[in-house]
Parts: C-alpha cells; structure tokens; sequence
C-alpha cells in the first residue's frame, strides 16, 4: 500500500472548494495545524466566519477526500475562525460573501431520471426545456450527471462561466436557456472527474445554491444514472416538485427503471409522468416500422409509478443528428405537449 | 434541519456490515460508548480482532454512514477490540472468520467500461462470458452496477445465494459461468439499492473477496456508468489486468467515453481494446443500413486510448429479444473473435 503523505493529504484537500468563494480550502489557507500520525490526520479547518451556513458541507467534503487516501483510518477536523485580518484579505474587501440562493426564484423544480443509463434523459431534458422556453416559459436545466454530463454537447455551449457579484453566472443557449454543467467548470470536457459520491455531492448543491439562476418558471434537474449520491443528494438537498421518469421499450431498462420509482417513491417525490423514448424506429425510405428494442413496457412502468405515460419518442436519426451537432433546440416534438400540460397543472 | 439523534446514528450504521461477517456493526454490538454533541459524534469501534485487515474499510463506512446524517460535523471513531469471550459468542465458535479470497485462482480480471450509460457494456460483458465459455475457458461475472444491475436478467438467472464454508457460493448460468450481483441479494429485483458510496464501494469489495468464486481463467467485472466510487474501487481494490472499453456511434456517448479513457490512464490500467455497440441497424426485410445513432466515433476513442477496435456490434432486434427472455448464452457473435484473441495474449 503506498504510504500517504501530507503533501497527499493537501493536495486531496485541493479538490475541495469553499462553494461561496469558488476557490480551493487549501488556497485560502482555511487547513491549519496539519499532522499525520499512525493513519490518524487531524487539522484546523479555519472558517471565513465561525457561523458559516456552508460549514457541514465544507466538513464532510474535507473529510471525504483525505479519508479516501491509502492508510488514513481517521480524520478528526477541528473547527476554527480566521482572523478579521486574514478574512478581510480572503474575501478581497467585500464584507460578505454572495449568496446566489437569496437572489433565486424558482417557481418548479422537476428532476428527469430513469435509474438506467442511455435511455434519454438528457435527450428529453433538452427537448422539454425548448419547447417549455418556445411556450414563452423562463426556463433553466442543472446538469446533475457529474461524471458524464451531456447537456453542453446537446446545446453546442462551452465555458468558462463569468462570475457576478451574485455568484456563478450559468450559460445561455441560443434560445435563452440558462445552463450549468460541470463540464463549462472544466478546462478540457474530455477531462474525467474522478470524484467519490461526497463531491459529487457538493458540486450539484453548488449548481443549486451558487449559480444566479435569477428568476425561473422550471429548473429541470438533468439526473445522472443510479439512485445513489446524486440521485439522493438532488431529492434530498433542492425543492423538486416532481419526477419525469424517462425509460425504453426494453425488459432490461424498465427493470432497473421500475428502482428508481421506488426510491421516488422511498424518499416522498411525486412522479408526474413516465416518458418513453426510443420507441421504435420508421425508416425513412420504405415507412416500415420496426421495434429495433422490442414491446414498449411504458405502460406497466407508469401503473408502478401511480402516474400516466405523457409522451412516447421514436428514434430518429434526424434528431440524432442535430444533436450530435450542438442543435438540440432546432428540434421541436410535438409528443411533448402533454408533458408542458402536465408541469403547467403544478 | 432535522435535529439527529444517537437513534438515528445507530440507523444509519445499521447499514455497515462487517464484510466478513455479513452482519452490520449494530448487530455485533461493535458500536460502543456513542455520544452526540454540538454536532460532534463520538463512538468506540470494538472489533473481533484488533490486526483485522479490514478495519480500515469498516471504520470509513461508519464515518461515511454517521456524517451524512443531517447536522453531524465530526465524526470521531475511536478503534478498539472485542473480548476474547465477545469474540467467540460473535463467531459462533469459529477461531478465524471464513475467507473465499484466499481459496480463489483467478487468472486474469477484466473490467468492461464505459463511463456512458445504456451503450451495451452488460450485454457486451454477457456475450464475451458466453463466447469465452464456449472456447473452454473457466469464466465469472462480477456485476459492479450496483444501483442498476443487468446481468441477472439477461442470463435468466435469480437468487437467493448458498453460503458455504468458503463465502458466498456464486449463481451458476446454464453454461456455466459463475455470476455474482446485487439482484440476488435482494427479496425482489425491482428493489431500489439507495446507497451513497462508501457502501456501494463495500458491497463491490464484498463481491470479490467474500465470494468463493474459486479458479476461473477470466473474471468479467461489469462496471455502471460514471467515473465515480464503483469505477474508483474496481479499479484501486482489484487486481484488474486491463479494460474493455465499450462506445456507441454517438459523438455525445464517445465524448463521456474519452473521460472514461482518461479515468483509465489517470490511474494505470491499461485499456485492451475498444468495442463499438449499436454500429447501425439493418433492416431485416429489406436488407437496408441505417446509421440510426450516426457515423462511427470507434477510432477516434481508440486513437486516446491507444489501443486498437476490436468489434463492432451491430443492433439486432433478435439479440435484444434473446436477452429480454434471460437467454443471451444463446446469442453468439462471432465479432468477438478478436476480443478472446485479445484476452489470450494477457
């Protein structure tokens, strides 16, 4: 087992970030009195402000990433305060920081997930959210899926993100979609995020409470797969008024789709609506329809779920290709117009 | 917030087990002396034996369980044993815990990747057991999708497991090959699986040390999606020789894909060779090719990775029925030649 060190342990600690002044706690020298003995690590985590409203998270996230080092069996952090000096020069002047969150004014917050990876759920994001904005809706999509995010892609938008004296300004799609992905935070998008559940965690209460959203009509929550860290961070930490579960035609997906109505169901979120895509492929030259992934189990998904299919998408290479090309707001679906109905009766 | 109590404290470590006892920490009365105050939680970890190997991994998931609850800053686990008289009443008379790891001979561990969902890494994983098993070979299967498991179903195989005096007896497929998933630990495959991380890091650890696989030439680890905890545990705790990496057409898919080839690097382990899944669809009356998902990105992801193409797996509505009845040990593609060729030569 290779031995860790404390220079190890800093740089773990670079990977964690005070979400108010969006830099690392090793930057803003908060670690003191840093030691290592016998695979116990104790230190000082010195706060901006002792009563700092972000201080658990800041904790856990510290703790999170040395206790994933080889050898460490314990991580004891002890909390303490800058001086006013030192916090005066952190903060650069300003005597507080911004808070994005107080600014937000959200009216919907609907999470799309299906449990099962590759089934769409950032395909129907995507769609929902042009057509919900071409309604004449405000509206923004927090991209959940750290590890694989593909709502950038969808929208042919790329970072970095300004910051505002209200916090991270997200990105604007050509439509006027406010967008936040991990991927505008990174300095290549084929970087890999290598993060264990707690900072997977942290970065999506960060694209919650951090980013100006400003003023909204829906949020919707592009989830990533699993009904793990994300899933549950997303249900438990933000306001979601309700579940798109999205699934396919295939015994396989509505399986593993059928789990993730039941941690809805374990953790108390309504379902709104099943969603089925890739139902289906027509050809385009003979008109034949073949059902590339056998029956649709849409239907006994949604009697699970307690709530109706609102729209079922066939694959369509047309779509596929617009957005493969960043274009996902040229495509309009009509199949989508019980789902608008659906968030509007909210 | 929730105010947390030590009830709720003893809940969420009910949720730890002790992996070589398969029974939590609460019930082996291994929680001793746990206090809660000002958000400060402090207990003793009594363990059978005080060397024990796994101590690290035990005393990590109690932090992990205990600092999720709401409102708990510290977590502060202090080490300490059993009695010899506590000891022998916990393992029921055994001298040593029983341990399949050290009766195992596995050859060669093979993870099959992609970092992007629903591209076809269970049925890629599933078609190789199968061709490999048929060449002779002595083969496994260890489903790391723990949130979304898919190997059961496709080879029609349920729980409940045996345990026998080596560990857990893996389920056995009707050619043979020796399975292990989460599904078959569960009272009803639909249950969700809602853990965060660190327990889904144990049960992964659990598959493959307390499972009496015994000698196979290749253990297939089927990986979830995400470049998170299960990747970051497979990858760290097993002895993986190298990685399948599983693509599809899409250029959104290939671009998570390449964060999973740079996961791959970023941490040693050599990629063997890139499969490409859902390579179009021909139509069975007409002969017709469509390129549903778009053109081929296999090269450029074979091109980072630095390794060659080794199939291309069109979609094939028969094969998708197959699985959907649990029979894809029926299904043989004679596409993977070039992977078993691949896997001989490790």
């Amino acid at each position: 087992m290779n031995k860790t060190t404390t220079t190890d342990i800093l740089n773990a600690l670079r990977q964690v970030m005070d979400p108010e002044l969006n830099r690392s706690v090793v930057d803003l020298n908060m670690i003191r009195d840093l030691s290592l003995r016998d695979g116990t690590v104790m230190f000082t985590l010195a706060l901006t402000i002792p009563e700092c409203p972000l201080r658990d998270q800041l904790v856990e996230d510290a703790h999170a990433a040395v206790q994933a080092l080889p050898g460490i069996q314990d991580v004891r952090v002890t909390l303490g305060a800058m001086t006013e000096e030192e916090r005066r020069a952190v903060l650069g002047g300003k005597d507080q920081p911004t808070l994005a969150a107080g600014h937000n004014q959200i009216a919907r917050v609907i999470a799309v997930m299906s449990g099962k990876g590759g089934v769409g759920k950032s395909l129907v994001t995507g769609l929902l959210a042009a057509a919900l904005t071409r309604a004449g809706h405000r509206v923004g999509i927090l991209d959940a899926d750290v590890t694989g995010p593909s709502i950038p892609k969808l929208f042919g938008v790329r970072g970095p993100l300004g910051g505002g004296p209200l916090g991270i300004e997200p990105a604007i799609s050509r439509l006027g979609i406010s967008l936040m992905s991990i991927n505008f935070l990174l300095q290549d998008e084929e970087q890999a995020v290598i993060w264990r559940g707690p900072l997977i965690s942290g970065a999506i209460q960060q694209f919650w409470g951090d980013v100006h959203w400003g003023r909204l009509d829906e949020l919707l929550v592009d989830l990533p797969p699993g009904t793990s860290d994300a899933a549950l961070t997303v249900m438990q930490s933000l306001p979601v008024n309700g579940i798109l579960m999205v699934t396919t035609p295939q015994e396989l997906a509505s399986m593993v789709v059928r789990k993730a109505v039941k941690m809805a169901q374990a953790v108390n979120v309504p379902i709104l609506g099943v969603i089925e895509n890739m139902a289906g492929f027509t050809a385009p030259d003979t008109g034949h329809h073949y059902d590339i992934f056998g029956p649709s189990h849409a239907d006994e998904v949604a009697a699970l779920a307690g709530a109706p299919v609102l729209a079922r998408l066939p694959i369509d290479p047309h779509v596929a290709a617009l957005c493969d090309a960043g274009k996902i707001e040229e495509v309009a679906r009509p199949e989508l117009d019980a789902v608008i109905a659906a968030l509007k009766r909210l």
